[in-house]
C-alpha cells in the first residue's frame, strides 16, 4: 500500500510536535511516513519525549541543509527551506505514484520568504506543482464539509469573482470527493449569495443568473446538487445530516459555521489535485511552540480525512 | 407595574397559538397582557385547549372587524387588519406610557397586504410609529447577541451602505442595551467586513477606513468596544463568554452563527425604539398552523428577553 506522507511544516512552530504526536497515535493502523531530514524529527522526539519515526522519507534537496539550532517562535532560512522542500518532495512522490497523499503540518509565510521562495502558502505551491487550475479549498469538521467558491479576496470582489463555471466546478469537485469517500450519491447544498438567497430577486439576482444555472447543469449530469439556499439556515440543516457538502460563495460564509464550535477538529483540504492533500485548520502557533502543550487533534483529524479519501478507512 | 403587551400576529399562522402557550406559562411571574379582540384569543384557547387570557388589551380600531372563520394557512383582510392594528395599538400604548414594551407574534406580508397596508414588516411599522431612524435589529440566543449594521440588502450593496456613523450608532445601541440589561460595562466586539478582517489591508481596507474609526470614537466615549475582528473566529469567542455583543456588518455574517444551533431560542429584538420590542426569530409557519404542535420556545425566550430589558428579570 502506498504511504500517506506527513510534512513537518515550520519547525520553529508547532508543526513537528503535532505531526509526531499524531503520527505516533496512528502509525500502527495507517501507512504513514514522515518526510524530511531525520534531524528535524529526532529533535522533536527528544524535545517532546516522543518516539522517533520508524523511518523518514528522505528529501534529496535537503542534503546540504545542516541541522541548526531550533529557536521556537523564530524561523530561519534553513527551517523555511526544510518546510518548503519537504512539501515539494511529498508532492513529487505523489505525482510519481510513490505515495497516495500528503498531510501538511502548518508552515509560515515568514519562513517561506526567509528561505527565498515566493509562495503565499501550501495551496498555490501544490497547485503549481500539480499544474491544475481546478483546485478547491474544503474546510471540514466532524459535522460539516464546506467548499469555498472564492477565498482570500475582499468582499466587494466576491460578486465579480463568482460565475456559473466556478460554482459548477466546485459542485463537481464535491461530488467526486464524496464518491471517493464512499458516499454513493453525495448530497450537495449550494448557498445563495444574498440574504434569504435573494428572496426571489428582492435582494439581488445572482441566485438566478449565476448560481441556479450551475446547479441545473450539475443536476443534468446526475449530480445531487440543490439550492441556492439561504446561507443562514443551510448549515444547520447540513449539520443535522441533510447534506454531505455545502458550497459557500465566499470565505466568511463558509468559515463562520466551520469555526463556531472551536477549531480543534477543523481540517483544511485541497481538492482537485491529482493526489490527496489535507492539513490542520490552524497555523504554526509560535506563541506556544516548544512548550509541548500543542493539541494534535486537528492534525489527527487531517490524517484520518486523508485516509478516508484514500479509501483506507 | 406597566404591562408587557403580546400581539397575536397573523391568526392564520401559529402566532396566537405560541403567544397563548407562552403567555400561559409566564403570566403568573410577569405583567403580561394579550392585545386584540377577545375572539382571536378565545378561538386559540378553544382550538389548542389552553386557558383564555385573564384580560385582553382592547383595540378600539378593531371594533368594526367581525370575528370570521379562521382558515389556517390562508390569511384574509380581516386577519391582516387584526395583526397590524394590534401592533399599532400596542406601540401607541407604549408611546403613551401605558405599557413598557411589546412582544410581537409573527405576522405575514401577505396578511399585511391583504388588509391594504404597505408595511414590509414589524420593524418599519414600529420605526414609523416611533418616528426614529436610529433603530437596530438584534438577534440573540442563549449564547450570542448579534446586532446588524445592514439588513435585507443585496451583498453588493453592503460595502456602500456601511459607514463609520452607522457602525458607531450600533455600538452605542449595544452599549445602552447592555446597561439596561444590567451589564455594567458591556463588552462589544465589532466584526471586520473582509476575510481575516482584511489582513492588514491585503484583502480590503474598510476595516481601517470605516470600522476602526467608529470603534475609536466609541472608545473615546468610554464604551468597551474592540475590533475589527475576523468574523470567522469572533463568534466562537463571544459564545465562550468573551463578549456580550457582536456587531455584524451584514445579514448572513450575523445570522449564520445565530441560527447554526437551530432556531428554538432565537429572539429578534428591535433596539433604539422608545420602548421594548422583541419577537420570536421564526415566521408564521403556515405549514403547521392549526395543528397545535407549534413550539413556543422562541416566543417564550422573546418574552423573557423583553422582561430583562425592562429590568423585571
Amino acid at each position: 500500500m502506498l504511504p500517506l506522507l506527513i510534512t513537518p511544516g515550520d519547525a520553529a512552530g508547532i508543526g513537528p510536535e503535532i505531526a509526531l504526536k499524531a503520527y505516533t497515535a496512528l502509525k500502527d493502523t495507517l501507512p504513514l511516513q514522515c518526510v524530511g531530514p531525520e534531524w528535524i524529527w529526532k529533535h522533536a522526539a527528544a524535545r517532546f519525549s516522543l518516539p522517533e519515526p520508524d523511518t523518514c522519507y528522505h528529501v534529496e534537496s535537503l542534503n546540504a541543509v545542516l541541522p541548526g539550532e531550533i529557536i521556537y517562535g523564530q524561523t530561519s532560512a534553513a527551517l523555511g527551506t526544510v518546510a518548503v522542500e519537504c512539501v515539494k518532495a511529498a508532492a513529487s512522490a505523489c505525482i510519481e505514484n510513490k505515495a497516495i497523499g500528503v498531510i501538511t503540518a502548518p508552515l509560515t509565510k515568514t519562513g517561506i520568504h526567509a528561505a527565498g521562495y515566493d509562495y503565499a502558502g501550501h495551496t498555490n505551491l501544490l497547485a503549481e506543482m500539480a499544474n491544475t487550475p481546478h483546485h478547491a479549498m474544503m474546510l471540514a469538521t466532524n459535522e460539516l464539509r464546506v467548499i469555498l467558491v472564492t477565498h482570500h479576496i475582499r468582499l466587494s470582489d466576491v460578486m465579480s469573482s463568482i460565475n456559473s463555471d466556478a460554482v459548477h466546478d466546485k459542485i463537481v469537485i464535491a461530488h467526486e470527493t464524496g464518491r471517493r469517500c464512499g458516499i454513493p450519491e453525495p448530497r450537495i447544498a449550494v448557498c445563495g449569495l444574498n440574504p434569504h438567497a435573494g428572496e426571489g430577486g428582492a435582494f439581488g439576482d445572482e441566485e438566478q443568473t449565476v448560481i441556479y444555472p450551475a446547479i441545473q447543469r450539475a443536476a443534468e449530469q446526475q449530480i445531487n446538487a440543490s439550492g441556492p439556499y439561504p446561507a443562514d439556515s443551510i448549515f444547520y440543516r447540513a449539520r443535522r445530516g441533510e447534506f454531505d457538502f455545502v458550497i459557500a460563495m465566499y470565505h466568511d460564509q463558509g468559515l463562520i459555521p466551520i469555526k463556531l464550535g472551536g477549531f480543534s477538529d477543523v481540517v483544511n483540504t485541497t481538492l482537485g489535485l491529482p493526489f490527496i492533500r489535507t492539513s490542520p485548520g490552524h497555523g504554526s502557533a509560535y506563541d506556544i511552540a516548544g512548550t509541548g502543550c500543542a493539541d494534535p487533534s486537528s492534525m489527527h483529524a487531517a490524517i484520518i480525512m486523508a485516509a478516508q479519501q484514500a479509501g483506507i478507512q
